[in-house]
């Protein structure tokens, strides 16, 4: 019998499962299981479960939510005619951290990605033509990442939603706060250029 | 709030806590389990206390074993004389398929890597002095594998086994079955040279 037990091969193959996790992390995964403590183990067991039968995607913008709809969603103090869409939950708590958006949001939960598969149908851009449609939209702020995938997607949107009648904005690229332009790479620089803005 | 709830918070530091699992892959493991069907959750979710609750290391030789004593240790058709000292217990597996070794083993579970932190003192190696004195023990084959670490605790076993009555070998480094020369490294071939064998 030159293999591991057929528990621990199951529990690799699962744990492999994940993504960024291959057959050798989640063989170093149950390693470390069987050198830890037994609490801890039920721990992170109840956690998975727990996590997995209270927190969904809110039904309007598909942020995390323990509720139906997400305290963004749900709040009075937010303006509901600005809607920021965003491919991530992760992106909204960023975009919240700063401080500098009070509008809604739609999460797309992904971004195009062509060469991976992903095409419209695997995002949540059918529901946000859906909201457009049905609720007070007056501006459409694209966050989507400034990476390949996120720019083909914000693209796509654009062409998308220009038959609405609201103003589509893309978020700015351009040099990061604190630096140094020496260190900053040509396209953001030529980014930054092409985005100037007028002083006054 | 501009944060997870406390429970997804929760649930990506204790898997964060995994070796190779950093804060980021945690997210991304959280995130595909929000995604994913609720029964896989459960059953990983089981697996994992099953798992912790249903394998162990051998009471003698630290391989993983369901029962107290492992099958190997347990095995009347195996030469006791010989003991193969191995850092993990997929080592054990590597050799065990390989067909060709037929004694038993000892597992370190880990290597000597004193810029990690892990001394003599972190491995299983009191426990395989303490077999070589109440042991009928023959030879003692090093096979920790041919990295920096493992080649450290080597070295650290050839001197520490000195003191016994044992015939102390170290598994061969050479280039390869399978390999042509132009592609092996210079220190393999310088290896390869030096444990040249007599062609008889």
């Amino acid at each position: 019998m030159p293999a591991y037990s057929d528990k621990v091969q199951k529990l690799i193959k699962e744990l492999a499962k994940f993504p960024g996790i291959g057959p050798r992390s989640a063989e170093r995964m149950v390693f470390f299981l069987l050198k830890t403590d037994e609490q801890w183990t039920k721990n992170v067991a109840e956690l998975l479960v727990d996590v997995k039968n209270s927190v969904f995607f809110c039904d309007v913008c598909n942020n995390l939510s323990e509720a139906e709809t997400c305290h963004i969603c749900r709040s009075d103090n937010r303006d509901h005619t600005t809607i920021c869409i965003v491919e991530e939950p992760k992106d909204v708590i960023a975009l919240e951290k700063s401080g500098g958006y009070n509008g809604i949001y739609h999460v797309l939960l992904g971004a195009l990605s062509p060469l991976n598969g992903v095409g419209p149908q695997e995002l949540k851009i059918a529901e946000l033509e859906r909201r457009l449609q049905n609720e007070h939209i007056s501006e459409v702020i694209i966050a989507t990442n400034v990476t390949t995938d996120g720019e083909t997607t914000a693209l796509y949107l654009q062409k998308l939603l220009k038959p609405y009648t609201v103003r589509i904005t893309r978020i700015a690229c351009g040099v990061p706060r604190g630096s140094s332009l020496e260190y900053i790479d040509q396209e953001t620089l030529a980014c930054a250029l092409a985005g100037r803005q007028e002083l006054l």
